[in-house]
């Protein structure tokens, strides 16, 4: 049975793009060479930015963690000071990574269910000048919420400072312009909103910037710069790349396109977020955050009241109509997740509330919230 | 046009081997986790060792590169003292590991038409008591010898240090035995000689030495015990992994089983070498290194004397013919390198050659060596 994923990634891909996936590459061949700098192209395209502006793409292997552990690492320098803007379990593990490679770091936290607000880090910034990086989680997918990336954008501008921004589960979903946002590094993966499959990460970079960390790296394998310049020298890659997972990609950015691009998409995923809340919320459901600071990426569920709930047999159960859910992440309450992004339409969220219903009535869950 | 793949990966895999990503896996899913526990059992088989024994296998995203700076930035204390043993450009990665993460390190280098000779590590060991792990290349992809790892592992074992083995390019191709051996740390990759395709590096470990690697680990992505650790717990990786490739590498061990396990592949490889060998002689190239010391799973042949051979063209007149070959990377002679692993039978080494022939003839190189 075709199962559905409603997770924040992997996630649903199309068919076309998997099977771009059924001829061998060689990884130092001109075919896949060039896949790889129509690759690079694109994802510039897609920020609003080009080489020509100033701006370069970097494509790393492993997952999207290896690509912000690549940029954090290799990005801030021995005598620079890092702040994290904290408020959930991704913005924890860029602390983790700034403690393991013993960066000069400040934390600034928020509560899990509250946005990292841009007023609270200018006056962090104006306490604390030695800054000189910011790095902040675009959309937090502990929880489902948006972080307001343009305002604070312009904090970190107007103080000078280098803007690192993981947008790992919302970049390809959401219409995002580099220079407008002040972005200096922007980092995403392969397996979410473009579409394609896992095996890689990609940093967009601002060259000036990325240039500075020339020497700087903490490890071969994650050194941003070095990963740059050997795409530049001859358009491979230092170490063997994913070739398959790039070609589904390259296939996933022709189809991003065909859709409409990134516009396109982010009214689709608007659209499955709206039959998702409408549907949940019929059922009963309550959402974990207020709608104001809630994205439509991915939305997380209060577990129902009820004591015939049991999550892992509400996930079985959802699992063999052929819709795989996500447990939840949060510090403070009992939630499960529900993604509405990758390959699934309005009418498969439609279908997925059907789902859950049947489940409820099932399992005798009549107490939701 | 079908491309076969005569490098030394990412190879020619079979139909079915890339079918297995057909489907979408969800990361966390049972399913997925089920062939995750299935693959890392069976890793263990094919080194002839078991987590009965003492063995574990822990998986890492990202190419084999990443697997060895895994093992080696996690494996040895900030104490410790490394000895590399080097005759290519893949022990010199290692020294450049080991240098990036300021271990204490030691270097004893062999030239590169060379093996590592056991007496020579031997007299090292006695000379440098402080040393407490030993790394060494098995099959030098640089020119394709084998360092004789049963013998440098004996000595390992009577000097009572943790052994080390890069067998990248030879797990799964080459009859192997860690215990036999004396390996301590194992590492190769999913697009080598089990015939998966890119996107992970895998690493078979001695359970009681791996523990001591907690905490020592100088990155997050690439911390071989915490990645242990996260499979162990609940079958899951910490971060996500590339799901497609990994059930790709899943139906290619049971096409490694099918095809009568890594004894029955070993001679297919050889008979593949065999026919190399005996039809580039024919149309007289030399190889770069003596037969004694050779391995058969990459051959560097010296590039024609003759003054119409350019490299470039020979590559894609191959490769218009549907043969993808590969450079060289001696640092004291020009060669090209042909690989004969993967899907890649007698036969088409027996077509490879002709191809060659013809494309000598149509190039007037009349002189070969």
């Amino acid at each position: 049975m075709k199962k559905l994923l409603f997770t924040p990634g992997p996630l649903s891909t199309s068919r076309t793009v998997k099977e771009a996936m059924l001829e061998d590459m060689g990884s130092r061949d001109h075919a896949f060479v060039n896949a790889v700098k129509e690759t690079r192209n694109e994802l510039l395209k897609l920020a609003h930015v080009s080489q020509a502006e100033g701006y370069e793409c970097v494509i790393v292997q492993g997952s999207g963690t290896f690509g912000v552990e690549s940029v954090i690492s290799s990005v801030v320098g021995k005598k620079d000071v890092l702040l994290i803007l904290v408020n959930g379990a991704y913005g924890e593990r860029i602390v983790k990574m700034a403690s393991i490679h013993q960066l000069n770091h400040l934390v600034l936290r928020f509560d899990e269910d509250e946005i990292v607000t841009p007023g609270a880090t200018a006056d962090f910034l104006k306490d604390h000048p030695e800054i000189t990086q910011v790095a902040c989680i675009h959309s937090e997918t502990t929880t489902g919420l948006f972080n307001p990336i343009t305002e604070i954008g312009a904090v970190c501008k107007k103080h000078q400072k280098v803007f690192i921004v993981d947008a790992m589960s919302s970049f390809g979903g959401v219409s995002m312009d580099m220079k407008e946002m002040s972005i200096d590094f922007l980092v995403s993966s392969s397996n979410k909103c473009i579409e394609g499959v896992p095996g890689f990460a990609f940093a967009i970079c601002k060259k000036t910037e990325l240039e500075k960390a020339k020497g700087q790296a903490r490890s071969l394998s994650l050194d941003l710069y070095e990963q740059w310049r050997g795409l530049e020298t001859n358009g491979q890659f230092r170490f063997t790349p994913p070739t398959l997972s790039l070609m589904a990609f390259h296939q996933a950015l022709k189809e991003l396109e065909e859709e409409g691009g990134i516009e396109a998409r982010e009214k689709r995923y608007q659209a499955n977020k709206k039959n998702l809340d409408d549907g949940m919320a019929a059922l009963g459901f309550k959402q974990y955050l207020r709608p104001e600071i809630q994205g439509h990426i991915i939305t997380s569920f209060l577990y129902p009241t009820d004591r015939n709930f049991n999550f892992e047999e509400f996930y079985q159960k959802l699992n063999s109509r052929g819709f795989i859910i996500y447990p939840g992440k949060l510090s403070k309450a009992d939630a499960f997740r529900i993604g509405n992004i990758g390959q699934i339409f309005p009418e498969d969220v439609i279908n997925l509330v059907k789902a859950v219903k049947e489940v409820l009535e099932e399992e005798k869950i009549v107490e939701i919230a």
